[in-house]
């Protein structure tokens, strides 16, 4: 049932008594003997996915949405965890009651993914085999890695069918990863501001970015869990990032040449202009938050991503002919460009899959698909209810 | 006289007996107590700057074209320093006998900038006062500042006209200085890949570097060069550089996905893809050839440059509608895009300037200004061509 969409609103926007509160959950698998095998054909086991989930399952457990989070983001996708948060989940824009991605028709579950840093295994988790943190022997994992996974999660919550999966960037990779693996379980997808394959220029941004973290002597080959950590190189890492999150037209406009708390210039090293203080500030936030190893993994899986591999397009599926997909790429985005998406949409279709194809007029970089914006809100809450209403029944 | 050009070709492009020789000279100025006063205020002296010549200065002094060159660029722009040299100087498919700059006809010189460490003083350099390298202590330079310098080098060489003001990137930053101060010496000007304003995203990249270099303990406040220096920070700032001159579309047809001396994903952080070694390669060569303080100080003049801050813009000027221009862009430079040399050649037509725009079809980025491209060579030499029969007829 929908709420009264302006209840709705101010049910999440705001923080009042009406706020929304959410619970992180954990989830462990692959105890061993039955660790998970991953693509580097190592195992990984126990496994712990930090999960969080909004809405009700409905009786015949069709009404799943699955959120997949990008580079850095976490399971807390809306909402607030308690009741005095700064700050709701990172897509409190999207997904809440009454929002595009309504909780009060949806059951919407958001996991950290294998890797990370925040609630799931990852390398600053500790290795029940030595009862230190895994650094760097902590196996690679892949897109597909992470997927798997999310479908021991999936299965443990007792889906059998996802009604859509949904995620941009890095969230965007394992959703088409999902799309190729498990086609019998998706209903529908929506990948956003993402590529089949990541370039040789993302290839060489991450690689910058890890360099800068494996240059820091703090970084101590990974092994940096009981000192300082190599925060200087963090922080570079980050700032690399947020340059290619921005876009040059998005920069113009957010900072142009403006100077920051002066008048002229200083002819020092200390910062003159608004975008270095934003980028530092950035690298400085992101240091406190976010673990260095967990960077140079995940990045990695971002590179090794390719649907493109091998023999033949993953995507030329006969199964994958029968899920619904709405591609969104956004006009400023130069990490993952439009044309990226344009051979998405051409594979799939090919591939005979339903397909909807927006480029959205965006002047704000890769971010834009984080950013609050109606025309996406429109596109995504009327495909969800296309998809609800032709598979959902009632 | 213009040679054979097939005699030329041989000539320059090869190491033979015939191979063009040329010598490194030094000129210093603004000895104490007549120090060169620089845009922050600070007094520098004593000033060397590096500096070449090629070709020879004809009889009525008119026929000089000084080049200017970019960011980590010296004075050494063509031919051979020695005879057993492996590599000719890094415009040589430009520059001599028979080339598009040829030196048959015209007097060439090409000087490091000031806050270089190719010879021209910079931070790297002995301060007189102290008996040890400048370090932070050097005074931060500009574009301007540079630009002043080589005034004072022009002026001992006895010209009072230059025929033609040729440079890409930082070194068109400071073809449009010359223009803008100095419009009563400059008869024509080529501005190649370059800007009237550094960009945010171009302050965005550069304050990255600085950061990488910064963050590096090796770094010491500047003060490392008794030490091993910021060799870890540098090779980052410089990577980070590469994929700026590089494109998108250059980087796929360059590297793609393609792996380095192996079949298979490494699983490892050791580097898969042929991009992260050529970016690897190119951090480390420049780690043995520059200073990382230079970098801080020319990143900085770049970021400052700015001919439209203040009350109008600085190419509003009466004497500067006598100067002749060829403005060339690169379709896929994205560092200096192609509407920022659109925004230049439109100031400079509504100042009454005589202008030739080009924007050159090239999927190398910004790099591409300084690829053999014939036609850009085409470009250049018939734009000489005419500057020369208009202005230096005998």
């Amino acid at each position: 049932m929908k709420r009264d969409s302006e209840e709705a609103v101010a049910d999440c926007g705001t923080k009042r008594s009406g706020i929304l509160l959410v619970e992180r959950k954990y989830f462990t698998f692959a105890e061993p003997p039955h660790e998970m095998v991953l693509d580097s054909g190592a195992r990984l086991g126990p496994i712990t996915l930090a999960y969080e989930t909004l809405g009700e399952l409905n009786e015949d457990r069709s009404n799943a949405i699955l959120v997949l989070h990008a580079f850095s983001g976490d399971s807390h996708v809306a909402g607030y965890l308690r009741e005095n948060d700064e700050r709701p989940g990172w897509w409190d824009n999207m997904v809440g009651p009454g929002k595009p991605v309504d909780t009060d028709r949806y059951f919407v579950i958001c996991s950290n993914i294998l890797g990370s840093c925040m609630g799931s295994t990852g390398p600053s988790s500790i290795n029940p085999r030595t009862g230190r943190p895994y650094g760097l022997s902590f196996p690679m994992v892949t897109i597909r890695d992470m997927v798997r996974a999310q479908k021991h999660l999936i299965d443990h919550l007792g889906i059998s069918r996802i009604m859509c999966l949904i995620g941009g960037s890095v969230g965007g990779m394992q959703v088409l990863r999902w799309c190729t693996d498990y086609p019998e379980m998706v209903v529908s997808a929506i990948p956003l501001a993402t590529t089949t394959r990541h370039s040789a220029q993302a290839i060489a941004f991450n690689e910058v970015a890890r360099q800068a973290i494996m240059a820091d002597p703090d970084w101590k080959g990974g092994d940096y869990y009981d000192g300082p950590g190599p925060r200087h190189g963090l922080a570079v890492a980050r700032m690399i990032g947020h340059v290619t999150y921005l876009s040059d037209e998005a920069m113009r406009e957010k900072f142009g040449r403006r100077l920051q708390s002066r008048r002229s210039l200083s002819y020092d090293f200390g910062g003159d202009f608004q975008v270095e203080s934003y980028l530092r500030h950035q690298g400085e936030k992101f240091v406190d938050r976010f673990d260095a190893n967990s960077v140079l993994y995940i990045t990695k899986a971002a590179d090794y991503f390719d649907l493109e591999a091998g023999n033949g397009s993953s995507l030329i599926n006969e199964a994958l002919a029968r899920v619904s997909f709405l591609v969104i790429s956004f006009t400023s985005d130069w990490l993952y460009p439009t044309y990226q998406a344009r051979n998405l949409v051409s594979v799939l279709k090919k591939n005979g899959s339903d397909v909807s194809f927006c480029e959205i007029e965006a002047p704000w970089g890769h971010d834009a698909f984080l950013l609050p914006n109606p025309h996406l809100d429109d596109l995504i809450s009327g495909f969800l209810d296309r998809i609800y209403n032709e598979h959902c029944g009632q």
